[in-house]
């Protein structure tokens, strides 16, 4: 299934899509707080998806980011691999949908894509055992972890390069019942193939980021672990078209422009 | 004016406390997002103080923390005094209040407190001039920043170290019309005082901080700026009490339990 949210004629809802065809459901499929099960019901409502606008598709309290967490990508930037998996946040403040624009900071000097299998949580997590890890997932998405790369370097914590508004596009949908350890990922900027990986090579897998990040932090109903970025990061300018394509969920497209 | 949120009776209220009675409030001094201002009216019933349960005094989606923001702090690491405010975030699952307990991780190595003082921001704010900070501070609260100063070293980014669930404690009130330039901040363990500082000696001021921040990502109500630390950090261990006191707005007191 490929959970989306959107908006239509001013109402917010989330659905499925299939082709070209929006489903509006009742309700989220995301718990309340405090509440067990969330009411998720398709109306049987089909809109065209041209009809629509597609948003990021969960409410997301925090991004928890992994760093070097490819192979191929800690050996493009000369750094030795981690002994644990390497934790930053993106606010909440940070996530757009899909269609929406990434903003440059003013004078910006080098910004990157970084192409990222996105994982949102389906209900609240603490201490979740590795093997119990698919319980709390709901499902995966594309995310594309925008990072102002001279910011990192110079300040060292990646809080500022990475926390921008609109420094992480997330969508186009979640796409429920399929598995993450094998899926290609492709980065492509004005239709060009920057990055291409595979979920195979992720140094920290699915299983222990939930484990590993649940027994520091909760994790709560829609928030996202961006499993970090394989090799071949560059340069976004004004005008580029991004996209980070995942094998099953979908293609995650986002415009660059200037402040 | 000391802006208080807590639980009675199980309904959760925003109120004012002024000396040992708190008077309810309807609705909350945090404006709905979309909506301009909020509705926060006494209604005149006075509840002591040793009835309810004091509470964070906000409700936050991030905390966006500083590090090295006292001169004196930076002396006692032995690192060089910063150019730009150094940020990380604390996510909203870290956030307890008065009263709560800090939770230490399992075989705790180095727990240390971080006495600060916290902005509360009172409405959404980006990209604020510095001589315009203040209308965007709803008011200061107390902050303790824990740390996993091991953990801090070992992962170079300080996100796991300061992200624990209750490494945040917060409170005991918001208050208001303060100036916030010139307060002497003190922390205690098991009342005996470890942090003795001054607002007076940040490096970057609040109207910097506000600007700087909200240039980066919106600041949403409730959010709290953790302004830094002055030296004196040391560490907790379990069975410690610890209370951050600044002038003018009161003493957060948290216990600190073994896992």
């Amino acid at each position: 299934m490929k959970i989306v949210r959107f908006k239509y004629q001013d109402a917010f809802s989330y659905g499925t899509l299939e082709s070209d065809l929006v489903t509006v459901y009742d309700g989220s499929p995301f718990p309340l707080q405090g509440v067990q099960s969330a009411v998720f019901q398709s109306t049987q409502q089909k809109i065209p998806l041209k009809d629509i606008k597609l948003l990021a598709p969960c409410q997301t309290s925090k991004v928890v980011c992994l760093g070097l967490n490819y192979r191929p990508h800690a050996a493009e930037l000369n750094i030795k691999l981690p002994d644990l998996p390497l934790l930053f946040i993106k606010p909440s403040t940070s996530v757009i949908g899909p269609g929406d624009n990434i903003v440059l900071p003013p004078n910006p000097e080098r910004i990157d894509y970084e192409g990222e299998l996105g994982v949102v949580i389906g209900r609240a997590a603490r201490n979740v055992a590795e093997a119990d890890y698919d319980d709390y997932v709901l499902g995966y998405t594309c995310f594309n972890d925008v990072t102002d790369r001279v910011a990192q370097v110079r300040d060292g914590q990646w809080t500022r390069a990475k926390g921008y508004d609109t420094f992480a596009p997330t969508g186009p949908c979640i796409s429920t019942g399929i598995s993450p350890f094998n899926l290609k990922l492709e980065t492509l900027v004005n239709g060009e193939v920057k990055q291409s990986g595979n979920t195979a090579d992720l140094i920290f897998g699915i299983p222990r980021l939930v484990s590993f990040i649940s027994g520091i932090m909760t994790l709560l109903p829609g928030d996202i672990i961006a499993t970090g970025t394989p090799d071949g990061i560059g340069p976004l300018k004004a005008g580029d078209t991004v996209e980070i394509v995942i094998e099953g969920i979908g293609t995650l497209r986002n415009s660059v422009v200037a402040a």
